[in-house]
């Protein structure tokens, strides 16, 4: 296929490669147009514009910084929006807020160009080497068509629905949970370091016992499927537990503050009742205070 | 061995049975004697109190429920204390406050008694599969010599150094991640259902990117090592991402407590002018915060 | 002096009937002109827009209920912007953000107009009676013309410096002290109730003790002023108090967020060796983490 | 009376001279017994031991520094338990836990002896100067015969009830408002800092607008009769007021997780469908994750 990228740093350059490598015919575009030459030497012809690197194009990627990068390159002048042919697609790889994502789907739809969300999963190691997960939303008939490239870019690709700015919705929940396993690995270190045990030792622990275990994954099932009872662990056991951390916290002077809101949300779920359901009913707990029914 | 088991609950009773199918010559006590039935068909005896099932043994673990059970099995008429001879071993494996285990520490000692910290990772059915983790800590000598019976229990085992009070704190810590990562979980399927993601599909993903991954090990390494320059990904980017999962959680109208409080601590973070720091130093911000200084 | 009021609701109203009062010749808008009659019966001319409310004004107020409202009667099609002098002011009553203020600052500067950022403390019953408390910054020659306009809208007035925008941070950190308080009261109310205790006791208490009194003050200033040494009242004892309530709302089973973050706060401050200082010293360990340096 | 006084630190000396200067015949305890001097010039004995100062009172006050300090006093060899009378009163001052509070309940009935709890409001300044505030509880007829001692304290009373303990929970709810408008205040000053705006500045609209103003009062009122309709000001509109100051905060990059607390607080009421309630429906919101019924 005929595919332009914009966008060739960290992350865009490696994706870029994949694509070049799967045999397609790229045209690319960097702000910075040095970064175009391990490319160029690999046969990539390079643009001057986006609007000129979508010119001809069935498929344009874009892999960029933030909202305004994508907002510069694909609304400026000589922008990805003038240049794309009727019909071509633009699948967005970048990490865009939600209201950017909407935006682009309106605006390609007013231009009866197409447009797909198709952010991914990986650091540049992950992009080099084709171990990136994709999330890709947008029509049907679209992400057949951009299937090829998609699974070129990396090792799987779930496609979420017609929309696209769930794909969005998806990367950003993504990097929010890595967020907040550092937020909890970060308390649990200060807390375990000031009580006498080294950083490795603990690391060591959470290697064996976390690290590429079903531990996450048997919860986000419970949550998925809303399946809180019968408890596998009650939620008043999980209370006691979060306590004694916070207890253990005290003794040690570490403020951990993730382990104070998951008390509470705890000691919300007993009060409201539900000591009795799996600890893993702070999905129901959640699900509730943002207006959702359960299962619904 | 002969090895005393005291509490023959969900996560006791296959711990004992693992150590009966190990060849040690078992004694059990439970509050509930009944329970013990399928121990004694294997040709454990069956003891009328924690002492009795104490008195005789080189070896006695305790797994029960809380620190109330706890208590009142060691202390109690009749309790472990009073049948424990000088120089045998108390392994504890239950989930105890670090101020029991404190406590149970001094007690041991006095009575010319040995005392081991050993709590357990994994629920009911990984007892039964041999697939628990074993942390444990106390005196060297105590811990080698109990080695063939923890090594019993499950698919592995992290000793973490003489004072047993250790290994409750790494327990503890441990149910913190699990509880934190269904909080972030919990936020996150909410966020994804109201935005009209269908729950399985991003369970799929979770499954897809971050299950058995090394993206969290990866994370926990960094912290441990207190290696947040150069940044992987800048936490300034991290504190833009988690703006844009609140914006999207804005839109769709989903409080998210934990990803208020992630954003709080990378913007303070970036105010205190490590912007450019990997986002992984949330390690050091929570570290400082603790009194703790950097590596030490 | 000929004044134009743009916006007549709960609180403009009232505001425009001061003024008038004062003996200044009105001309007034409001998108729905009906509700300008009272003010027609005491002689006030009604516009047919913000531009035509403005033309031949000295000072033009506005009193709107949102960025968006103020944003479509200044920048929109016959808008402030367009009718009012080169020279008049344009004083900005409403709630908004420091971003819009910003604009409007560059807006009217760039058109040779004057702007004052002015919102007021009071809510309409406040507006009627003249009880306002009205907080405006702005070049201090154009304070000083507008004075007596503004001393005519309540009982009193906080002239903040030379930058509009610092008047609207200045409102939205009133508001959120009193949503911090209600806050507060609804957990202290959901502890005290599930205790046994009637509503109206509380409210009692609540009368006797904290309203009216100089308590809040006292440490307002004592935050102000950074002194925070010695101590009328040690963190630590402070950090002991707040884990008592912790305590109570444990056995009441009431979860109490905001407990439990004052709590991280103190325990952070003692942890870091701030035990003995005044426990108004959160306001060195907020600061501390916003990047300030102590007294800079 | 013959009254006597156990504690007489920086809140418990001033008391005391109180109770002297209203004509009350004193016997009192201090641990460091040099503390005691100004008291006995007035005339008061000065016991060795808590149990010395009891025998022959007919209430005997105590006031000291903590849980331990009174469990020590009361419960200790010679101590107050030992040395009161059966029908004599043992009147607690001192800022204790609730589980405290009701072990000493039941330890003076169960030797005959009465017991109130009385902790008071105010700083050692308002001690010297009678303007406490006490708040009394403990069985009407003990309430009534120690009115003159209690009244003589301060500049009022509030009784609450029957039960002793529910005057240490108001009081520690007293100290949680304190608490909670110091992290306000700190974010707030934190805030309009980076702003640019001088502390004293912010200081003067703080005690203009707010001190010895009725506004948290009728936030108090509306909570307490739990009418939050129809609205005053709505939660929606709170909503974006908060939103506005985190806008503000994320500018000047100050972290501010009392904001975001109330932020998501807010999100919840109009998520679950309440954006039309007054703000100070928080009181609902938090009532209701306590597990409290409306009106109940």
């Amino acid at each position: 296929m005929k595919v332009g990228f914009i966008g060739l740093g960290n992350m865009g350059l490696p994706m870029a490669a994949s694509l070049a490598a799967a045999g397609h015919e790229l045209t690319v575009w960097n702000r910075t147009e040095s970064k175009a030459a391990p490319l160029k030497e690999k046969g990539a012809r390079v643009a001057r514009s986006p609007a000129e690197a979508a010119r001809g194009a069935e498929v344009v990627f874009s892999m960029l910084a933030d909202d305004a990068a994508v907002t510069s390159a694909v609304f400026g002048q000589d922008g990805l929006l003038a240049g794309l042919a009727p019909g071509a697609v633009h699948v967005s790889s970048s990490t865009l807020s939600v209201a950017l994502s909407e935006r682009l789907a309106e605006a390609h739809a007013s231009a009866g160009q197409r447009y797909l969300s198709a952010p991914v999963f990986g650091r540049p190691a992950a992009a080099a080497s084709k171990q990136l997960w994709v999330v890709a939303a947008g029509p049907k008939q679209d992400v057949d068509r951009c299937r090829p490239l998609l699974e070129a870019l990396g090792r799987g690709l779930t496609v979420l629905g017609d929309s696209a700015p769930a794909a969005n919705v998806v990367k950003l929940s993504g990097n929010f949970l890595i967020a907040s396993m550092m937020e909890a690995l970060a308390e649990s270190f200060a807390l375990t370091r000031k009580s006498g045990i080294e950083p490795k030792v603990f690391l060591e622990v959470f290697q064996s016992v976390f690290a590429r275990s079903p531990i996450f994954e048997g919860y986000a099932q419970l949550i998925a499927e809303e399946k809180y009872s019968p408890a596998g662990f009650k939620m008043r056991l999980g209370l006691k537990d979060v306590e004694l951390v916070l207890g253990a916290a005290r003794t040690a002077e570490v403020p951990m503050p993730l382990a104070s809101l998951v008390k509470d949300q705890f000691l919300g779920g007993v009060a409201q009742g539900h000591g009795d359901w799996d600890w893993s009913a702070l999905g129901a707990l959640v699900a509730e205070r943002a207006g959702l029914k359960q299962g619904g």
